[in-house]
């Protein structure tokens, strides 16, 4: 380079600050210098279609909500006005045939879903069979982590969530052609060992743009979200290059106390105030001023058998996560004299009965979509963080129905092949942690006295010797993932002879001696604490 | 089991409940049924003796708080009375010799320290030095990451963070022997390519106890944090099998908005409302009403041109995360047109200028421990949230000083061999994301005009490629990973062969041509801009 010298140009450096100074008001002008992810100051718009009109054909689009709540209805119309086609949207469900993403569906802008539950839509399944429409089915707490990662800057990460089933081992359908065979098959998963246990390997998820619902954002573009309406929102606006944020309210700054701000402004690209919100509710659920606990669902006399032994599970203080049906059911039952703090997977912690018509609020909601109230105390949270709680063992009981449990304690319960898959949802995660205690309450047998708790799984599975307690309408199982099943109890008038006809594998049954054993001691104790209740 | 029935209790069912009911009561007095992590009703105490009395020699125990700021003085306090040994402590900082954890290690209950940062404590020194005290560094961000991984059950991620350095290759000494030589060194990482790029696996970690400071908590046992007193508070709640955490205040359930609860009370098995609390500050930072910002820092002539220089980085709108030292004092140079907003690694968006002596605030810190203020639209965060924000490229500029910085972008600025290494700190995790560009300032040349800027870093790197540009008195370097440095602005006076003389490697000089090109480029776009300007 030697004989460079004499072409450079030796600047004195107050021109060169001078010419710097230029140069940023150049920057001001023309965009960003050096990031591809260019994070300014906040723009704010007033057209949907405005805010959205630059995503292009191709795109994938991270879309926030849970079911209906909190999805971000003013975008989602811009898209329906800008036409983009060939979408790939990573949302946790696809909406409904005529609200939400369902609308995207029809007019076919979508080529391939990212979900973890999408049973809501009949042109959904219809595409999906059709092999008009690409469907990448992800467990929901998979999916929240892939995109907190994505936002993160983890590439991938191990979990235990889907060890041993399909999406570890992978083929599960994402195309299907024309004539029914798969086009596209899902990829199977790594697996490694930590600890004696396994996990596998799952990548981050990104996106180009990330469509989000807020409550309401300050001038400096900070927002906050409401109830349960934060879900995958809050980890969405950080997983994309460019995030849009739809909200109901815009404040002055200072409005937020700083340490309460949910997502920061260095997240919010664009902002806009949504015109109209219709916050159309998925399933409502309401209460009766008049309802009593108990006689509120009085079903059928072997599911409200069920039920009842399913509520005895519940200790005081106990943290758990209950399926809808009778998981749910079963919490109508709980001693008043005990509390349990029930969790719900779309980020809610302090479930409290259905509504009065008159608190209605599509911004809370459970993981049922149903409309929901929540007790004093009660906190709510994104799905990133909510499955953090699930995965990282901090619910004590998770309680689900099943269609199969085997004898050491396999799981299945959401897919039946050759019908319509509609995701596991939560499941999977829900049955993921070692410290969490798994229950499953079920019919003893399926119609036509079909076996129901098997040696071995013939449906594809949830989770691998997860299970730790069957409840059905004829006995309590305990389950031993390397010994197997153990009867504890049986229903009055059966004998260990009609379990073991109606059930598909052997079992050890808990023989008088050590349960005699129990029960006196527990006389004992529950003698004492009496006493002692007494005397106080 | 054909012989077992008659030995078998046929439980009357109505019985049975009376049992489980029975059971219950039992359950209560007695503690957990399943779960070995037993998420019970928040218990409260008053003394903080009791609160980690039960906590075994040999514990790991998570320490929260960042330097002085945030720690559980109380907790820490009945760990010195209670006398437990052996504790391994996962803590970003160890105290100072008086106060916060240098008084267990005073005490010599420590056995090892998980740090990113060590250095303010002459004991501490004295310990590790001569084979007393196991230290394993972790770099910042991959400690909150690896420590919210524990708790959200994923036990390892990979990350990009200390990629090419000593962390990866393992070696680094964990103890020394008391003749020096090293009697445990740290174990290397295994290495992947991601997307053509290149991270290491780093697995989770868990605590056997988590101790904890956060500002308040209601009766339910929520609890919140306030300003950066929050950092590794947060994350540690959640990866301990017990967490106790000492609180300023105890307020009613309903004071806090249930979307603004920091961290939910599943996460806290004990609270205690601290006696008092010293907050002591670690290093008081103050401007006087009368300084004006330009004249507040004047060093001397070489500093302050790198300084003047460092602050054309700055354009309207980015976000910037600034070293201690002369990035930091750059900033007083922004131009008051533009807005650039200040990230500080231990959770805070927004900083502002040094507190006035009435603002000084012992909660409210920046990454050098300084006393700090922020602006409007501010907002706090905790460590791990902090670190993610970082990794995953949301904040456009870092800017840091330097040791040494080779030709094809590697940095070292952490570590001199034979000397006492103090960690990492944050510095491996700030320069490890792609999307984030990466300023060195620092002087041209060491003591005695040994080069620093080096065909090959002897030193041992803070990160491999990953400089963008070197600022330095004499000369500004841009660096491209391949094809090395572009010498791109050179002082007054000098001449490129004086560069060279002063450079340990070869470089490219950007020619007159495209250098004049850019220049008129500029100014025409300038002229433009003050026309505009004029016009409105």
């Amino acid at each position: 380079i030697s004989h460079l010298p004499s072409l450079f140009h030796v600047f004195n450096c107050r021109i060169s600050l001078f010419i710097h100074s230029l140069l940023l008001l150049l920057f001001q002008a023309f965009g960003c210098y050096f990031s591809t992810s260019c994070h300014r100051n906040t723009k704010f718009y007033t057209d949907p279609v405005e805010a959205v009109k630059d995503i292009p054909n191709g795109a994938t689009i991270l879309v926030g909500g849970f079911g209906l709540c909190g999805i971000p209805e003013n975008l989602i119309g811009g898209l329906l006005k800008t036409g983009v086609k060939g979408i790939t949207a990573v949302s946790n469900n696809a909406g409904v045939d005529n609200f939400g993403l369902g609308l995207l569906l029809q007019t076919k802008q979508i080529k391939r879903m990212v979900s973890s539950y999408v049973g809501e839509n009949a042109e959904f399944e219809r595409q999906y069979l059709s092999g008009e429409l690409e469907v990448e089915l992800t467990p929901q707490g998979t999916l929240a982590e892939r995109i907190r990662a994505g936002g993160a800057g983890i590439p991938a990460f191990y979990t235990s969530t889907g060890y041993g089933t399909l999406v570890q081992e992978g083929g599960a359908p994402i195309k299907y052609n024309s004539d029914g065979t798969i086009a596209i098959a899902s990829q199977p998963r790594e697996v490694r060992e930590f600890d004696g246990r396994h996990f596998i390997l799952e990548k981050s998820i990104t996106g180009d743009f990330a469509l989000v619902k807020a409550w309401k954002a300050d001038r400096a573009g900070n927002i906050i979200f409401r109830k349960t309406a934060r879900n995958f929102n809050q980890p969405m606006c950080k997983a994309a290059k460019t995030t849009v944020v739809e909200v109901e309210e815009i404040v002055d700054i200072g409005a937020f106390a700083p340490e309460d701000i949910h997502v920061p402004k260095i997240y919010v690209d664009r902002l806009i105030q949504g015109e109209k919100f219709e916050k159309r509710i998925e399933r409502l659920s309401i209460r009766k001023p008049e309802d009593s606990k108990a006689k509120q669902k009085a079903g059928d006399n072997v599911r409200e058998r069920i039920i009842r032994r399913a509520a005895l599970e519940f200790e005081d203080g106990m943290y758990a996560n209950l399926g809808i049906g009778i998981p749910l059911l079963a919490s109508n039952f709980i001693s008043p004299d005990i509390t349990v703090h029930l969790q719900s997977e779309n980020g809610v912690l302090g479930l409290g009965p259905y509504p009065l018509e008159s608190e209605v609020d599509p911004d809370l909601i459970n993981a049922g979509k149903e409309t929901v109230t929540v007790l004093p105390g009660s906190s709510y949270f994104s799905s990133d963080e909510s499955f953090a709680m699930i995965r990282g063992g901090h619910v004590d009981l998770t309680m689900l129905g099943a269609m199969q449990v085997s004898k050491y304690g396999d799981l299945a319960n959401w897919m039946i092949p050759g019908k319509m898959v509609k995701g596991m949802g939560g499941a999977m995660d829900l049955v993921s942690s070692a410290q969490t205690k798994v229950v499953v309450t079920m019919e003893h047998s399926a119609k036509g006295n079909v076996h129901k708790i098997l040696e071995k799984c013939s449906l594809p599975l949830t989770g691998k010797q997860c299970v730790n307690r069957i409840i059905t309408e004829k006995a309590v199982f305990d389950v031993d993932k390397k010994k197997g099943l153990t009867l504890v109890e049986i229903w009055e008038g059966l004998s260990v002879d009609d379990i073991k006809k109606s059930t598909g594998c052997d079992f050890t049954v808990m023989t008088c001696n050590c349960r005699l054993q129990e029960i006196a001691t527990k006389s004992l104790y529950s003698i004492i604490h009496f006493l002692c209740n007494f005397l106080w």
